[in-house]
């Protein structure tokens, strides 16, 4: 509703459904404050998306762009990632275009890698979109994610064309049963370990065959932590082309419980096949 | 912060982060207004949680409840699930329950299986809860919600004491591979039909040796849909003791998008088993 109780106060009312709010906002708050006069110079922004980095660290690293005015670049962070948004006012999307460009770039070549994307990009899309401009398919073998790493890739409408599915090995036997682990190796590492991380991705690429094969296998917790692998320890495991194998080791800060952990454990393994496909050397 | 700008006026001011707030809250905040001789008598409230029916049907079912004042009895509707908020002042939790209990176990009963729990309590752990008093396993079967089920399932801590894994079957290669789907079967029906949902839920339970097997097929979108076959079709399978096979079909509603469609899909299939393990008949 858009209502003037009194002259020169204009009220704009809306719904509380964030949905609706934001369809009238744009359908005809805009308009209307477009043909009020109100908005010959609006504020266009883009937001850059990291994984892997700190926002303090990312905070140093562009610490000459923070103090800038045209565009403004502000740091921020939440749900695992830091983020930088760039922000300007001009007459028109190109204009702002003009000014934004530059400035993505040069903080793009400063952070390497760890940039992922703009905006409505996602790890999941971005690791999407590289699989598909290589015609090459993933499958995943997940403990402590039990499924979400799974559920993450295929939340990208399309993910069919590169994602051929995966085996959720929550139980050791099935560690063993389907993705081959050796025995011996999770009877002395642990489930919980660098070698049957790699072997479980190793056994999903085989068993599925396709091009990549990701594994996750951590203690999400609370349970279950001991003094040399606490909660918060996860290892990602990659089998690529060319007999590639690899792991990484993450230790993830349990402070903000079981739902983070396993959350950023998918994230992080969906980064490690990022940085793979963009750079074999990662 | 807690501070009195002038006499009759006091504010107390906390921080944006929920998890900060929520703590200083019930940390400080109540301690502080019960020592100013508020909180004598206070508001106790539980939630009483459901599935499978609609929030409008609900308050019909429970109607003359709705309009009574101690307690207060009032719908809600969120995250595809009905609830009804049972509040009553009182000067201590043990007058507040027996005030409460007796309402609750009226609509308890009025309800029969649509009721599922309470405030803490999910689709997931309630599962959890009834497969560990029967000293029985599962195991998932996923296409369209990628990891989705398993990932509901495994939010539970402890989850491994139940649930051993699943297969993630997005690509129909997978389907008859590890799932031992029939090829004429899937040929002829189909991926997203109520045999391939139901052979699913056998082929996991048979290849993972569990008590019970759970399979989600179904059509996510935006794309994808048919005249016959719609975005929101879905299918869960279901197979259990005593050769029990069984299946239901869903039409979800495609407003709210693929994730949604996705993430009810998931909880669907937990509540199919809910009802089962409650009740063979289902």
């Amino acid at each position: 509703m858009i209502w003037q109780p009194q002259p020169g106060l204009t009220l704009l009312t809306f719904p509380g459904i964030p949905r609706e709010l934001y369809l009238m906002w744009s359908e005809t708050a805009i308009p209307f404050l477009c043909a009020q006069g109100w908005g010959n110079t609006r504020i266009y922004s883009r937001s850059m998306r990291f994984w892997g980095i700190p926002e303090s660290t990312l905070a140093e690293k562009v610490a000459p762009f923070l103090h800038q005015t045209s565009p403004t670049v502000a740091p921020y962070a939440g749900g695992g990632e830091a983020r930088l948004r760039l922000s300007v006012k001009a007459a028109s999307e190109t204009e702002a275009n003009e000014i934004l460009e530059p400035v993505q770039q040069e903080i793009q070549a400063l952070c390497g890698l760890n940039y992922y994307g703009l905006d409505g990009d996602s790890l999941a899309s971005v690791v999407g979109k590289l699989l598909q401009e290589r015609s090459e398919t993933v499958s995943v073998a997940e403990s402590c994610t039990g499924g979400g790493l799974g559920q993450k890739i295929t939340n990208i409408s399309g993910s069919s064309q590169y994602f051929w599915g995966g085996v959720i090995a929550y139980n050791n036997q099935v560690k063993l049963q389907l993705l081959k682990v050796d025995p011996e190796i999770l009877e002395t590492q642990g489930a919980v370990s660098a070698l049957v991380a790699e072997q479980m991705a190793v056994g999903i690429k085989t068993l599925l065959r396709t091009d990549w094969g990701l594994s996750v296998t951590g203690i999400a917790g609370p349970g279950g932590g001991t003094d040399t692998k606490p909660v918060g320890l996860v290892y990602v495991g990659i089998a690529g082309p060319q007999s590639l194998v690899s792991h990484r080791e993450y230790r993830i800060s349990v402070s903000q419980g079981r739902d983070w952990i396993r959350d950023v454990s998918a994230s992080n393994a969906l980064d490690l096949l990022r940085r793979y496909l963009l750079d074999a050397s990662a």
